[in-house]
């Protein structure tokens, strides 16, 4: 294929992306296939002649599309939302052309410097402390990771390497096996089965804290933990706070757990995969508080914050535990830039070498929605709507309720008043505006 | 952005990508900036309203374009290859619209069967042992990693698993610690960098076994380092043999250490990531043999194979070895084919939960260009050619050559005839040719 034939196709897939998601949902959310569906329909081995571009588009419809589960669908409420947004597939496009891999600074400059910036304005969007910023000179520092189960690699490895080195440095007689006998990482009994993994994967200990009666990570619950095993002979050394956890979106309490992990000397990582992107809204930014405790906190942009899978940020507020943990210089990496100090290798903040410029994807994103924009998709509904319900549910007559003003939110207030209401005449009232609710979203 | 602006916003962006591509030979291919000259160039924070999509599009070209290093430029010698193509980059297109997050079969069936399809078309292409397929009840198969860092580091940690458990096995009163202490894994001092820190990340020693005067791992020089380290109480357990080294793309003698692996029950993984692409050619196949004797099998589609980045091959004999190390089975995961053993579900396979549907870049790319074309691009040269330059050098008149033929492929032969023959002719003999050759590839 050549630049003019790509030309012509390249126009043929944009109007194919933009006829996919305008009919997603007319699409069956999740497929009828059974496994092993495929291979019956493919060939045993690849074609030793080329075939043509419309044979694969044709095949597309036939053998991929039937086997597809759709998150895009507005019926799919399975596992977590995946962002998806058209300015954030431009980049991606422009990404796929420039086709670097941005592992240092001199690999690509343009790759390395976009990302700093962007996660600066990220975690300002996010009013992150200030130590969590890259900024001219700052030690911390945010990049992007592929996911927020490596980010919690990443963070379990670094602690577990600051660990083993500072009781190496008091205790010169351990060995690295001995110490990793006895660190303990601790988690919530709600965290995401990666934080395990990352324990099973780092070869330390991983402990469930049992969460209270609303699936929270409570300070007594840790303090227990944590006296019984430091009297066990344990060293705890890493503790993971959830931020909108997997199966219920509870969230951990960081006011009482971030002081424990601050006075215990634990690496506190703060994965808020799921709930994170809602804190560019001041209204859910106390959520957050308590981040001021974290060594690393990480949330995916690429769930709820419209830049495409992968895009998982994480911020450090010392650069040099991650550099610390990973650093490796064989010569064919090395640059003349190399020591400058004002410039970052990512590949010392990830576990693989190579890495997209996905960067471009935050970029567009942001610019093309604006931070009101963005705001504005979280919060989803508006004060407008909220005023027009209600317009619509006095004018139906058949329930009453007055409104009020909760500081700049227009609430519509519920109040149980007559003697007589039982839960069924609850219970209509709000079918009832949910059926309301539900046409003027349509209109 | 809706769907009506998208269809022309990305028409646009095609034929910048295409403009991009074509016009890359015209741009220096490694920038003039300095660290940190894109951040005075970028406000300090996100914009609050949204941006036009011209005025994104115009940054492009004053912002990023001069810091990033040209990889797709002809002139761009340095790391290695990274694959792009037209096919793969549409196909790209395709998968930012699906959007799936492929972790498990049910997540989305087609992104999880084309994969595993897709892994045994190339791994015939490869000629690979059956062992390695996945077929309809395969006990082996492939999966698409991000980067050949972490297929190794993938190995190395299922390999640790293997040897803890069949050691608790024998002697119940082992920890896990106590194990890891004693574990050695091995790569020749050629390795790629990354072999070293899957090393630091797994915990484990992993020594550098010096290689040869070709810088090629020999079965002696690993055999001392056995013995040493077994005598000393030590336990290897897991060896890398690299096909294309960084440096100078050796390649480790596999028919001499894939024995000694076998013999002593050592995982051996095989890192082609750089030179694995030439095995699709029959005449390069023969560099491959003895990856019978490995377990694990990985190689880069992403650096040489026309699949855009990231895309790493990873086969391995025995899925269990890899499900068995990190299986985590949480409620919502689980789906109603879990078991069926009919299918896969790739999250077991990585290190990451999430995935990207990458295997419709291979489909894609398998199927424009078909055996053939992959088999012409890594030959790049063809008899055509071959005869065209011999027959410019001989009417040039300043040397003599005569051709013959190895098998099917038509060879200038250069002999040293002369008498007076110096070193000087010769060197000049070959910038003659090199000229020559210039001139007929720039034609």
């Amino acid at each position: 294929m050549d630049a003019k034939e790509f030309r012509q196709r390249g126009k043929e897939m944009v109007d194919y992306v933009a006829d996919y998601i305008e009919g997603i949902e007319g699409r069956q959310v999740y497929p009828d296939v059974e496994p092993g569906y495929l291979r019956p329909l493919i060939p045993n081995t690849a074609p030793q002649e080329p075939e043509t571009f419309e044979a694969i588009i044709k095949d597309v419809e036939r053998i991929i599309m039937p086997g597809v589960t759709h998150w895009h669908s507005p019926y799919f409420f399975a596992y977590f939302p995946t962002a998806s947004s058209y300015p954030a597939m431009l980049a991606d496009m422009l990404c796929g052309a420039i086709g670097c891999i941005g592992f240092s600074w001199a690999a690509s400059p343009a790759c390395t410097e976009l990302e700093t910036v962007m996660m600066d304005w990220l975690g300002k969007m996010l009013q992150l402390p200030e130590a969590f910023l890259a900024g001219k000179a700052g030690g911390g520092g945010g990049v992007i990771q592929g996911s927020a189960s490596e980010a919690t690699l990443v963070a379990l490895l670094a602690a577990r390497t600051k660990a083993v080195r500072h009781l190496q440095a008091t205790s010169p007689g351990l060995t690295q096996a001995m110490i990793m006998e006895k660190l303990v990482a601790y988690a919530s009994d709600q965290a995401h089965s990666s934080v395990e993994r990352a324990g099973l994967i780092g070869g330390v200990k991983l402990k469930a804290i049992p969460s209270d009666g609303k699936f929270v990570m409570r300070a007594s619950a840790l303090q227990e933990a944590l006296e019984r095993d430091k009297a066990e002979g344990l060293i705890p050394f890493f503790v993971v706070a959830t931020l909108g956890t997997t199966s219920c979106c509870s969230f951990d309490n960081l006011l009482e757990v971030g002081p424990i992990c601050h006075q215990e000397s634990l690496w506190l990582h703060i994965d808020a995969a799921y709930a994170g992107s809602a804190f560019i809204c001041p209204e859910f930014r106390p959520l957050l508080n308590g981040v001021e405790f974290a060594d690393s906190f990480n949330f995916n942009p690429h769930k709820w914050l419209l830049v495409n899978f992968d895009c998982s940020a994480m911020w450090v507020k010392k650069r040099t535990d991650l550099t610390g943990a990973f650093k490796m210089d064989p010569t064919y990496l090395q640059h003349s830039h190399q020591d400058s100090g004002l410039i970052t290798d990512y590949r010392h903040w990830q576990l693989p070498l190579g890495r997209r410029f996905r960067s471009l994807k935050m970029w567009f994103v942001f610019r093309l929605y604006g931070v009101k924009g963005l705001q504005a998709y979280i919060r989803k509904g508006s004060n407008k709507l909220n005023e027009a319900l209600l317009e619509k549910i006095n004018s139906a007559r058949k329930i009453h309720l007055v409104p009020c003003h909760l500081r700049d939110q227009f609430v519509l207030r519920f109040a149980i008043c007559s003697r007589t209401v039982e839960s069924d005449h609850v219970r209509f009232a709000w079918e009832h505006i949910q059926g309301l609710a539900t046409e003027l979203l349509r209109a």
